[in-house]
């Protein structure tokens, strides 16, 4: 018997407990799990970063911590935090990323918002150039990274990536370094931040990298709120340096009400929605994952404490 | 030395003629390419439906009749043209209609629109489904439809395709005929309109097939204006059968200032850009063409009168 702890927020205990059942039966495992247990006696925790549980230190027999996002840097430098931890890598997330940032792509590409705002009876013809003929940068080619240049390049978009470390990705143009970054910026109509958080991308968008950008340039964040420093990311909207840009993560969540985002008229503000964890394919993940740690197989999206994701 | 007239509207003759004589050179044909030439000495015409020519009798030598457009509904009943006729067949057309489709079909899918158009400051949390959830008709496998339908279903959205005659594509569920029609309807959360016109297409989407709709679905009309009985569309938008119409395309165009679409909060109108011919792209196409025809090769495009395209 494997006792598993669920430790999100407790109001996603009832979506989340007969999908996560379900997928430890489907792996072949004999799991008790519940929301409480005396903490001796968890073998594995399920957690969300902004769950109840802040210090690890109890859970002494644990074998691993699965964060329910992909985000770890709310919890990987817990001191308390000495077990095996694991980011959610998990099919639903990967595609859901996918989608929205090829829809935002393609909105912007194709200047929806043109019509769908459009408020008088206008025929106003405009006919954009093709995907071929649109460049595209996108920095951080981790696995959300790289599904999005992948499928940006199968719609024919001229996509670049930049990455920290070197990569060959078939169909990218592949940047890294700070040349990397510098040409990535330049070349950039749209620009898709999907770096992790950590104290070296806090701001990797300020004053300087934004002003490298292509005036009018279109910038889509569906990484992380603090990739961006708002105050200059404000003077360039106002400036019309960068020409729209579409937020889904914010420094502080949900966004104040007061926020000048909210309300400016280049930016559209999304919900924290481009990739929700969602319980069906999420639950198979862990439940993969456990299987695979209890038969001393490595897991997927082992954290590395070091690079901090 | 081959003659060309170029007779399309007269304001498009200035982006044609480079593209034009450049694809020629490439392609190697010695031609002469004007925009007046005495009919008589005409090898072939290019035309655009709304372009000046309408009787093509004195075209006596001419060996084909080029439309500058993929439709050709407005010429292929002209009884006067007994000429080979050639519909648009090319690449940055069916790429342009690709990507129109793809991002329209994202917007819904994802419904962008709450977040484009909000005017107040409110964190309004909603996770679309992933695309495998999402059903998606087409009704028309020809060039366009089958290509959208492939990259739809590349996205891995759940994709029907509809046509006359049976087609086997792969990764489409390929319906035909009238219960396939019916199927198609049935199953559609957002359809997508992209058949030709001819009498058995006109009204494809009348009282009786919206009603078939489940409600609240999306309709999506880059194909041509008379597929849809707009007084049926209408009555469907007001009582919500329908969730949303995007209009590309349009009985008369551009769309009277009139029309019930422009103001209804349930439209997007979009003038006609879903697949615009380039003039790069639809030149190479011409030229590619010509020089087929003189080698004695088939031409790609060519239009079966019978069938009406």
């Amino acid at each position: 018997m494997i006792n598993v702890l669920f430790s999100g927020t407790s109001e996603r205990w009832p979506d989340y407990a007969p999908h996560l059942r379900a997928a430890f039966e489907a792996e072949g495992l004999d799991v008790d799990l519940r929301e409480k247990f005396p903490p001796e006696e968890v073998d594995y925790l399920i957690v969300s970063p902004n769950g109840p549980i802040q210090d690890f230190s109890a859970f002494t027999r644990a074998r691993a911590v699965m964060n329910l996002w992909a985000g770890v840097e709310e919890i990987v430098d817990n001191e308390t935090l000495t077990q095996p931890l694991v980011r959610m890598v998990e099919d639903g997330l990967t595609r859901g990323m996918v989608e929205w940032v090829t829809g935002q792509v393609l909105r912007h590409h194709l200047d929806m918002d043109r019509d769908i705002c459009r408020s008088e009876a206008k025929w106003d013809y405009h006919v954009p150039p093709l995907a071929r003929e649109r460049k595209v940068s996108i920095l951080g080619l981790g696995a959300l990274g790289r599904a999005c240049g992948e499928t940006l390049a199968a719609l024919e978009f001229d996509v670049a990536g930049w990455s920290r470390t070197p990569k060959d990705i078939p169909g990218l143009h592949c940047l890294s370094g700070d040349t990397g970054m510098e040409e990535a910026l330049r070349r950039a109509e749209i620009l898709v931040l999907l770096l992790p958080e950590t104290p070296q991308t806090r701001h990797v968008l300020n004053v300087l990298t934004l002003d490298l950008l292509p005036r009018g340039a279109v910038v889509i964040n569906p990484g992380r709120g603090p990739l961006i420093d708002d105050d200059a990311m404000l003077n360039a909207l106002d400036a019309a340096q960068v020409g729209h840009a579409t937020l889904d993560v914010f420094v502080e969540e949900p966004l104040p009400e007061d926020h000048p985002y909210w309300s400016h008229p280049r930016v559209t503000v999304t919900p924290h929605v481009a990739s929700a964890t969602r319980p069906g394919t999420s639950a198979q993940a862990i439940a993969a994952n456990i299987r695979r740690n209890e038969a001393g197989e490595p897991m997927e999206g082992l954290v590395d404490r070091k690079r901090g994701y």
